[in-house]
């Protein structure tokens, strides 16, 4: 804890500065091991303003190859951060495997800052409690080694460094008024950080380095980063099952007790679907103006109908509004990170739609059928998939899964079909027919996902789709019902954009 | 010309219907010979406010796949758009190779809207207009099928759609001061817009549509569309060379003329080295407040001393302001898009530094020397990167490229002392080996790179590495002398952040 730290003892200069050397000697020669066993480091540098993060992380840095590691700012990310979950910045900017990324201050600051500022409540402030403890778990569970250090100062050091920033012409600038509120608040600051660092510990503990003192700091940063990637190395890849917490869920039947006979007729179908793509156009402007994201994910059998189903879907959307993601096999930078970074990647911005065909729940199906990843890794994905749904409704995006569903017969006639037909030929492949003959497999493993993934936040839907038309019909109006539902509940419209009325266009035009 | 337009005559809207759905399965029919094809397409749609760009855009993708094209809205851009060179957004938005981006206004209305509201001048307008060309033709002759659409509308036409928006309060909040601006100044955008398409019809077309019928523009459109689709597919891929512009070069020695005798001896290299690291470190902090954009390129021979050299450069920096870019071979994402995204897309922001560990002069060594690319890409390659540098310290970059240079002999002992050292094997490769069999090769190579491109603007510089020390000293005194003119010329500083003053900070600590 900050409050009980106490100052170590003065140590010999000559004496420290050669324990850097060799440290950073060290650090040098496990860049090599660390891109042998693949592993990925994140080293997190929080602390107080002016207590040397930046020249700490310099220091750290100094000896390693520019291929082996990037540094990250969070203050200098990009402005439209505030319309990403907030550990949008953080989980973008983790590395690939065999790679260190340093983050100079990053979500503890960001929490606390903004709990202190009143931005969030205090059940904010406890989610977001919450979610740092499942982000730290994920990627230690998925192989992530996380090293997480406070840079410790005394209220008088930095009142001392403060002053002589602010007196010096050149560094004045850097002394920005945060820091000042953050000294004249100096005990609720070291309350906070206590409080933060004692309900996120346990994952990845935290480590309180001594700032008063540069060299000492430096010193002790490289010997715990020597010495976690050490321990990272010779324990190996870590490929964890630990969370035991329950979901709430939804309960979902088989498969196999879905009665697909619904159908709908022509006129029927048409009627309605512009009635619901009328509707939906217009929530789609309220959800632009109320800045709710919206993510809808596709899951289904092959040519049970998913691409129809969305274009049904994005005919009625304002196409500057919305992005599809086509979810094909993980690219090489994909591979080399959290099976999840390159979903959260594609997350929408506050007021935006966007449509995964196909999704992270590849994990569960694809992936642990073919063995492309292992049994705990796919075990544990039940769990991390419904901690980051939980994650996206809590920060108040509304989440719409289907399951786009047909049977058999119906697939083998549509594939038929398909090959039969030229323009249609490019849609079926070799991999299509395989996969079909592992329907039985594919039907465990669906079921499986639909029992433990139908979270109450984000349940998933089944579509019946051996008629098509039915099926877009079932999923427009979901997602209507959805948006009407969240678009209520918001808050009321923003005043719109520069007061125009048609009085004062009329007074403009000549 | 839009002043010369004259709406056509009406025509059977029953006809205009057929049309457009037998020319959407058109375009449907084209997605996969598109694929097979490789064939990247650009359709920019631009034109009025109002006009229907947004709905066009919706009827043109509504019977694609989404796996097929992309939306972009430079509305919904990053809001740090402005940190970056102007043509930054469009570029980095290019579709991979088969695929389609459609583009809601893009650079044009950029480069009218700016100038119409002053906020660039007249030369920078001119300048834009060059950019704008060589970017188009950039595409072009890299196998980009690029469609350029004008969308017009009537001024009377215009008042009555922004009208019929304002007073329905449910899409009032659409019309926006901007769009107000516009009408009142019609005339104004009228006559620039003319000005725009006359000066960047050259590589590709501009064509004007009805925007005042939109069934007929949506038609037209499509035709336009599936017409240049055709013809892209019938011709092949382009692998264009059409420039003949020569850039004012500086006179370079050729390799084998430079003495690589220049040494340094410790002493006074530890004496320099801080002297410049610390100068380094204040015009980093001045680069960083006058938002000067800083690209530092490094190529060099396999162990030159690249990595040294810039590890004593970033020593300098606060890591928080710059990054280095090691680049390898492309990724599958990038070797699927025009050669030089991946490096536009990795330029700094203004104030920030980037460090290229090799660079966009692959092309002309590595990618020639090994056929990666055809004679006719790596030829034209010599002036596309030209223009992308001049286009660089157009924007106000400061542009350094470094060749550390050593002899045979050097790399031989080097490479044969990296092989013996357990902690440097890593650094030696089977592929360094082949390469310095090329050296030959290579050396002719480079020759014609420093010949060709080494501009006023951006000049190379050799540095002699045989001795390493000295190549850093002389690198990090290029770095300095080149950051001083950047500072002493640009605008004095702003004024610093939030008034703070040493008898500020004092009032405000109990």
């Amino acid at each position: 804890m900050l409050k009980d730290f106490e100052t170590p003892k003065k140590e010999d200069k000559a004496q420290i500065n050669a324990g850097i050397k060799e440290l950073q000697a060290k650090l040098l020669g496990q860049q090599q091991l660390l891109m042998k066993a693949k592993l990925p480091v994140i080293v997190l540098i929080e602390g107080w303003a002016a207590a040397g993060k930046g020249s700490l992380i310099k220091e750290l840095i100094s000896e390693l190859d520019p291929r082996f590691y990037n540094v990250v700012s969070p203050k200098i990310l990009p402005e439209n951060a505030e319309r990403y979950p907030f550990l949008f910045p953080y989980m973008s900017a983790i590395p690939v495997n065999g790679k260190v990324t340093f983050m100079d201050s990053g979500w503890m600051e960001n929490v606390v800052r903004k709990y202190l500022k009143r931005e969030i409540t205090k059940d904010e402030y406890r989610r977001r409690i919450r979610q740092v403890n499942e982000f730290e778990r994920q990627l230690r569970d998925g192989g992530y080694i996380v090293l997480k250090i406070f840079l410790h100062i005394a209220k008088q050091e930095q009142y001392d460094r403060l002053y002589e920033l602010a007196e010096n012409p050149a560094t004045e600038w850097r002394v920005n008024p945060e820091d000042l509120w953050q000294h004249n608040e100096y005990k609720r600051f070291m309350e906070a950080y206590d409080d933060f660092m004692e309900k996120t510990g346990d994952t990845a503990a935290w480590h309180i380095l001594d700032g008063n003192s540069r060299k000492t700091a430096i010193r002790d940063a490289l010997k715990l980063l020597v010495q976690r990637v050490d321990r990272g190395i010779k324990e190996g890849r870590y490929d964890g099952m630990t969370s035991e917490e329950e979901f709430p869920l939804k309960e979902m039947p088989l498969l196999s007790e879905v009665d697909l006979s619904p159908s709908i007729d022509d006129d029927e179908y048409k009627k309605e679907l512009k009635k619901l793509q009328s509707r939906l156009s217009e929530l789609h402007n309220i959800v632009y103006r109320k800045k709710i994201p919206v993510i809808l994910c596709y899951e289904g059998w092959d040519a049970a109908g998913k691409g129809g189903n969305i274009r049904r879907l994005t005919y009625a959307l304002d196409p500057r509004g919305f992005d599809v993601h086509p979810i094909a096999s993980p690219l090489p930078h994909e591979l080399n990170r959290h099976y999840l970074w390159r979903f959260w990647t594609k997350l929408p911005r506050t007021g935006h739609i966007c449509i995964f065909d196909r999704t992270w729940y590849g994990r569960v199906m694809v992936e642990r059928l073919e063995g492309f990843c292992s049994d705990r890794e796919w075990h544990r994905a039940y769990h991390e998939i419904n901690e980051f749904e939980r994650m996206l409704t809590d920060w108040g995006a509304v989440v719409l899964k289907f399951w786009i569903h047909i049977d058999r017969n119906v697939q083998l006639a549509r594939f038929t079909d398909r090959e039969n037909t030229p323009e249609k030929q490019w849609k079926i492949t070799d991999e299509d027919w395989r996969n079909r003959e592992k329907w039985d497999d594919y039907e465990v493993a669906v079921n499986e996902m639909l029992q433990n993934t139908s979270t109450k936040n984000a349940p998933w839907h089944i579509i019946e789709s051996n008629d098509k038309k039915y099926a877009r019909i079932k999923t427009l109006r979901l997602i209507v019902k959805a948006l009407e539902k969240a678009c209520s509940a918001k808050l009321a419209l923003p005043t719109h954009n520069g007061g125009v009325s048609p009085l004062s266009i009329r007074a403009l035009v000549r």
